[in-house]
């Protein structure tokens, strides 16, 4: 069993009164397309489960093995494919069409069912008296992504969600060589909507988002295939979470700047293209209100746009069950010290560039 | 602002597959009612905010000023009154009935309003079209407390969560007398449900729930106190969280040998009247389920039959939507070479105890 978080730093502080009440501890590392490290804070070097934060890498075999093209997947149909979705009719619609267009429908879903992240829909499916279904399950897009894949690809989908089907060893290859890293079968774990999910370093995460970010250090095919992912999430942030959340705020106001992507456990992911950087967080305890905050402080020292459009976050002010303002979550030191640096190599670099003749 | 968790040592970790996925730091303190530390893993002296942990400390104020006497409270009111409470209409029904003994009705209540712990009761809320009201707050029971005690004292109740309030400022000192440090007011902090907050170290919080265990280091008065709530709570474990929370299912196996109440932002005590000890559990990042194996475990090695009635906390098992196992979570090595050390010096003390003549 792998040890975890070597005394990684602590990166976000939650206040109440005069007193730190609780901390997040984690690590975070950007790297460019050809691994080159950028920023390393904290363990970057072991692995970690992804989770969500890569279904956009998941999803690059519906594109890249032309299952896309074939059924004739709209933007709206590869952004759900992205996505961690909130389950609202949006949502629902995108899911059911593209399963449609595989000759499927919701009943091949193997993901299970949870309550939809919605409030609204819940409420709706509560009110009369219903359970949710898999359809409503977060993962179903990721899921109606690899449904239309293995369809596509004349394999028999039943099971498509197993470690052992066809499907998901090409899709373990396929993550494999975009973070530039040997997964080990062995060591994969079931992720909450059942299929695999492969520990891989923060490190090779990073990288694996630089190349997304720009399809650099990717063949031609596969370069397009990420190309034409960024551009769906791009034109539809609703769809690869939902209204209100952290990864559709930040894309509605900063793409194509900004990619990201959470996951459970206290993962987050981002892939820059204007930049050609990838970042991935990991906060040791699993929890997303430190995650956030962590990738959004990344974020605002190498997109200035983006310390407007995650202010919110930023301020992060925490406030009691009569809406008083109780505390605050904020970046720590140590945190805000390692990203001042990047924000200086950041500047350094762009002014490098720019000064060569 | 004080500094955090100096390097508290990992207590709870999380695996999936073959991977350590998360992990929870903090800090353990266990004490007789003298203070002597029995335990001190991780830093026990840095205060913490106890928020619900705490709330049979603040309910003593409702015995020992005669307030429960002259309204005739029942044990159930006592019990909701030291309860985070699921929402249920045994808890609703109890809050009430104790509000009208004062003479009160909910609109008295100042805790602000939230969906209930309980889904049953939330889908039931959400199926009328209804909004919860602030007598569905968990901490309604210890704000109806809270008023029934400013009336019997003769005070406003008109403000009665505020920190200069008087009711508020004779708690305070209640809880700086029985965990024997001095409270500073201007270091309280804002709760979820508007009540103050006062920070307290672990050991404080151990010697504090010994104290209350069994009312040794009380005045009289105060000792009978505590028992009547400890009486309360054991005759009506649902009342002090619900139908399986940890709380109750462990209360109603384990009373009247273990009091155990947790709070917000990973924290969680004990009282146990027939060891004369307290526990204090404070998890860094706040997670609830690492503060509930932790002092799953904790009573695990002082309390054997804790063993069984805590079988699956202890098991720790991981399940996906579809109900897969897919991880596990365990205690960690220095969690468990602590406890082991813990539990030998608690056989020898019960040795050597029965072997004086």
């Amino acid at each position: 069993m792998s040890d975890m978080g070597h005394d990684n730093p602590v990166l976000v502080e939650l206040t109440r009164g005069t007193t730190v009440e609780s901390c997040h501890r984690g690590a975070i590392a950007v790297a460019d397309a050809q691994g080159e490290r950028v920023l390393g804070l904290g363990d970057v070097e072991s692995p970690i489960l992804p989770r969500s934060a890569i279904k956009a890498l998941q999803a690059m075999i519906l594109v890249e093995s032309c299952a896309a093209d074939a059924f004739g997947l709209s933007d709206a149909e590869l952004a759900v494919a992205c996505a961690s979705h909130s389950g609202d009719p949006v949502h629902i619609e995108a899911v059911r069409s593209l399963l449609g267009k595989a000759g499927l429908d919701e009943s091949a879903l193997a993901c299970g069912a949870h309550w939809p992240i919605s409030e609204k829909v819940t409420a709706e499916l509560m009110r009369a008296g219903k359970h949710p279904l898999p359809i409503h399950n977060n993962c179903s897009g990721k899921h109606a992504g690899m449904l239309a894949s293995a369809v596509h690809l004349g394999l028999d989908p039943r099971g498509y969600e197993r470690p052992d089907h066809a499907l998901q060893i090409r899709i373990g290859r396929l993550i494999s060589e975009i973070c530039g890293i040997r997964l080990s079968p062995d060591h994969a774990g079931i992720d909450g909507c059942s299929v695999p999910t492969w520990p891989l370093s923060l490190d090779a995460l990073a990288q694996g988002f630089a190349r997304f970010a720009t399809g650099a250090g990717l063949a031609p095919a596969r370069g397009r295939a990420a190309a034409s992912l960024r551009r769906a999430c791009f034109a539809h942030p609703v769809l690869v979470a939902g209204e209100g959340r952290f990864d559709t705020v930040a894309m509605a106001s900063l793409a194509p700047s900004v990619f990201v992507k959470g996951g459970a456990e206290g993962v987050h992911c981002a892939a820059l293209p204007e930049l050609g950087l990838g970042i991935a967080v990991k906060v040791d305890d699993g929890a997303k209100r430190g995650a956030e905050r962590a990738i959004a402080e990344v974020l605002a020292a190498l997109v200035p746009e983006a310390r407007t459009s995650l202010a919110g976050e930023l301020e992060g002010e925490l406030a009691n069950w009569r809406g008083m303002r109780v505390g605050q979550i904020v970046a720590s030191a140590d945190l805000l010290q390692a990203l001042a640096a990047l924000e200086t190599a950041a500047r350094r670099a762009e002014t490098s560039a720019s000064s060569i003749v």
